[in-house]
Formats: structure tokens, C-alpha cells, sequence
């Protein structure tokens, strides 16, 4: 197959933000890119479509020689806006997410926008991969980690196609040297620990602010928080199937109800 | 145990909806129950966190004996809100989401602010449950659905307590007679196809507003859909842990990487 690769770039922090500049500069290598991404910040909106208002979408000439468009809706809809409307129809060999500005890795993938927009490619089968740095910085140096994400693509390019595969990739703050290797893995258990900063507004009323900490107890080396914290690229193979298979036999006792 | 268990509601129809009214209802007939739900309608949120503005959160007297509270952010809001703010602390026994009005069997569970707001309580380790009948009007009739919904929570309390179980319940729109029984079963493969309006504006800008069509072609009698159309309460025991591990192994060459 000579023809060139479509591969479809979004993100969740936004068309102008770093991570998604240096993203598209390794595409490019690969086939020809197309961009659908937010026009505005739509970090941890998780897999929110917008249904109460209309959505725009805008080209835009910020890469170069790249087609792009900023969309007011979140990842999801930017993924949705861009097979209906962007693409019509064409058929994407790969959609790539981010990069993102901070980490996705154990239960970050709920609220992450970023991956959210991978899962809503790989439902509609396409091939999908979303990829964080562990450095929130808006000056973040994406260039350390970009050896590897080059060829993570080629490797997905270059395997079955289509089949609607999606990978979570975060990466450490680490420079290219010092980053250890890949280790693929399973999403470990952590969760935030919220810590809301309670406080009044300009007129005397209360408000509340989320923030938090990340608390991670599983701390087995075959979550990507160890592999994170031990100097690897953590690779965790994700699935919009949410279903626990393992509890199915034990709630069929539910079957036995009668009213 | 002679303490009455603790159970927290909240929906993503809005505190006002008919669906909450009526599982509170039911809830109350167990146990101590406190209303943390959105002051307005957060449908299709998914797990989305509000980060970049604060949060108000006001009790509210609308509930008959009922401690309960509208707050400004999304169904995961809510949740996180409940569990720092309201309840403080306090062990929560059960979570209960919804009554949506609408489904959200098969591949709803990822847009649906409901199973976000039930999947963030399983993930602090509280047994949520989602409940959702197949019926969007505003003026849906729950009551059709309440004595299965009053066995399911009571089976629940029942149970092993506090391991974080999470199921998805959905009910077709049927009279309580016509309900065959409850299956338990898995999400069903399906999506939906978009079908944007698109159109201008007052100003002749153009705008385009997601609709849509669920198709699915997962025609198995083990899924959510197959149940439904069948005439059963579908029952999809879920997980927050995204990790497809069949596919670990067959990843593990992307370890071989170097740069």
C-alpha cells in the first residue's frame, strides 16, 4: 500500500497549547495530518458531548502545511465534528491525542479529555493513541520524549489496522537518555484525594475550588504508576468496554427477583 | 447492624427531574438518604471535573424530610462534593444515580453523567448503582419501575458491603406487569451515528448541533440491548479499570523499542 496514512490529531488542552505543536511534527513524518482540536482549554471534561448548544468549527492556518480546525465543543465532539464534517466518510488509519500537559496514567483516564478523544476514535474503529507527559508546564519540553513517540506510531502504523485498538502512553519528566524503556501494563488503582479550597467571592458568598492529591496504594510493578516512577514510557491497553466480566456470575443472583 | 445505612442520590437530569423524585422515594424506605445533586441539566457529561471555575453548592428544602443539595458542577462534582463537603467523612453505604430518563445501556455508559457520578463513588469504594428507564419525556412514569428498583436496592444493602461494586440498570419502558425480569449481562457493542444539524445563525454563521442515531450490531443475547428489546431489566456489572489485559501480551513488542 503506497498511499499515505490519514492520521487525525487532537487534544485536550487546546489547538494552541505545546503538546499538540510537537504531536503534529512527528505525524507529519507518517502521511498526511489533519487537526480537529479545541479552541480553548478542555481539560478533564472525560467523555462529555455537547448537547445544549450549537458547536462551531473554524480552519485555521497555525501549522505548517497542515490542515487544521478549532472547534468550540470538547475532545469527544472535536473527534465527532471531524469524521462527520472535517473528513466525511474517509477513512482514518490512526488518531492520535494530545500531547498532554501532565499525566493520564491510573484513573486519570477517566476525567481525561485527552483519552477520551483516543476512545471515541477507537469506538468508531479506528486505531487510537493518547499520549501525556508527566510535566503540567505550559513550557513543558516535549522534545525529550519525542524519539519514543515516533516510533510508537510507526509501530502502530505498521500493525493490523483498523481494528480499533487504544493505547494510553504517558511519559516521565525525563530526559530522552535517562527515560528507561517502554513497559506495557494495566491501569493502576489510584484516585484523587480532593482538597477543596473553600473560600467567599467578591460579595461575601461561599465557594468551593477542586484541587487535590493523587493516592495510589497499588503498588505493583505492573501498573504504569511504578512504571512511571521507575524512569519507563507506561503503556496501558485501554477498552470503552466497561463491562466487569468477572462479576457477571456473581449479580446473576439478581435474576431471582420477582415483584 | 442495627444503623440505618447511609445512601447518597444524585442523577444528571438536575435535582427538579421526576427520576431523582422518585428513587428517592424508594431510598428513603432504607436508610438515612442525602441529595447531592446538579442544579441544572448535566446529561452526557460523562466523568468530566470542573477545574476552571468554582463550585456553589446550597442545600434545599424539596424533599419531604430529606436532607438535599443543588450544586453547580457536574455529576462527578456532586460526588466529590458530597463525600468532602456534605457528608464529611462519613461512610457512605450505598450510592444511587438517577432515575435517568433515557438509556444508558451499551456504549452510553461512557457519555452518561448518571454511571460517571455512580462509577466516581464505586471508585472510593462505595457500591453505586445506576438506574435509567428507557423513556426521555420529562413526564416519564417511574412508577412502573419502582419494585424492581426497590428489590435491586435492597439486595444490594444486603450484600457485601463496601468493595465498590458498580452496576448499570437499565428499564425498558413497559408496565410493571410486562417486565419480564431482570438479565444480568454485558454492554453490547454499539455507537451512535451522528447526524448534525447544520445550519446559521441569526448572524449567518454557521453552527452545527449533534443528533444522533444508537446503532448496534451486537446482536447477543448476553448484551444490555438484547435484554432490553426483550423485554427485561438489563443489569451490566462496570468498572472504572479501562485496561483491555487481553491485549497486554500482544502489546509487550512495543517493550522491545529502543531510541
Amino acid at each position: 500500500m503506497n498511499k499515505k496514512p490519514l492520521i487525525l490529531v487532537t487534544n485536550d488542552d487546546g489547538i494552541t497549547s505545546g503538546g499538540i505543536r510537537s504531536l503534529i511534527h512527528i505525524a507529519k513524518e507518517f502521511g498526511e495530518v489533519v487537526v480537529v482540536a479545541p479552541d480553548s482549554p478542555q481539560s478533564a471534561k472525560g467523555h462529555a458531548i455537547t448537547l445544549d448548544k450549537p458547536l462551531r468549527i473554524n480552519e485555521v492556518e497555525i501549522f505548517d502545511g497542515v490542515k487544521a480546525f478549532e472547534c468550540s465543543g470538547t475532545p469527544v465532539d472535536c473527534v465527532k465534528l471531524a469524521k462527520h464534517h472535517v473528513l466525511k466518510g474517509r477513512k482514518v488509519d490512526l488518531c492520535v491525542s494530545g500531547i498532554n500537559h501532565g499525566s493520564n496514567a491510573s484513573i486519570n483516564i477517566l476525567y481525561s479529555g485527552t483519552m477520551s478523544a483516543a476512545m471515541e476514535a477507537s469506538l468508531e474503529g479506528i486505531d487510537a493513541i493518547g499520549f501525556s507527559l508527566l510535566d503540567f508546564s505550559p513550557k513543558a519540553d516535549f522534545s525529550q520524549s519525542e524519539p519514543f513517540i515516533r516510533k510508537i506510531i510507526e509501530d502502530q502504523l505498521n500493525g493490523p489496522k483498523g481494528t480499533g485498538t487504544l493505547i494510553n502512553v504517558n511519559i516521565p519528566k525525563l530526559s530522552t537518555e535517562e527515560i528507561k524503556g517502554i513497559k506495557v501494563c494495566r491501569q493502576a488503582r489510584g484516585r484523587w484525594k480532593e482538597n477543596y479550597v473553600d473560600a467567599k467571592d467578591p460579595f461575601g458568598r461561599k465557594y468551593f475550588w477542586l484541587a487535590g492529591d493523587f493516592v495510589n496504594d497499588d503498588t505493583s510493578k505492573e501498573t504504569d504508576i511504578w512504571a512511571l516512577d521507575n524512569g519507563y514510557i507506561s503503556v496501558v491497553p485501554s477498552t470503552f468496554d466497561l463491562t466487569k466480566y468477572d462479576e457477571i456470575d456473581w449479580f446473576k443472583s439478581l435474576e431471582k427477583i420477582t415483584v
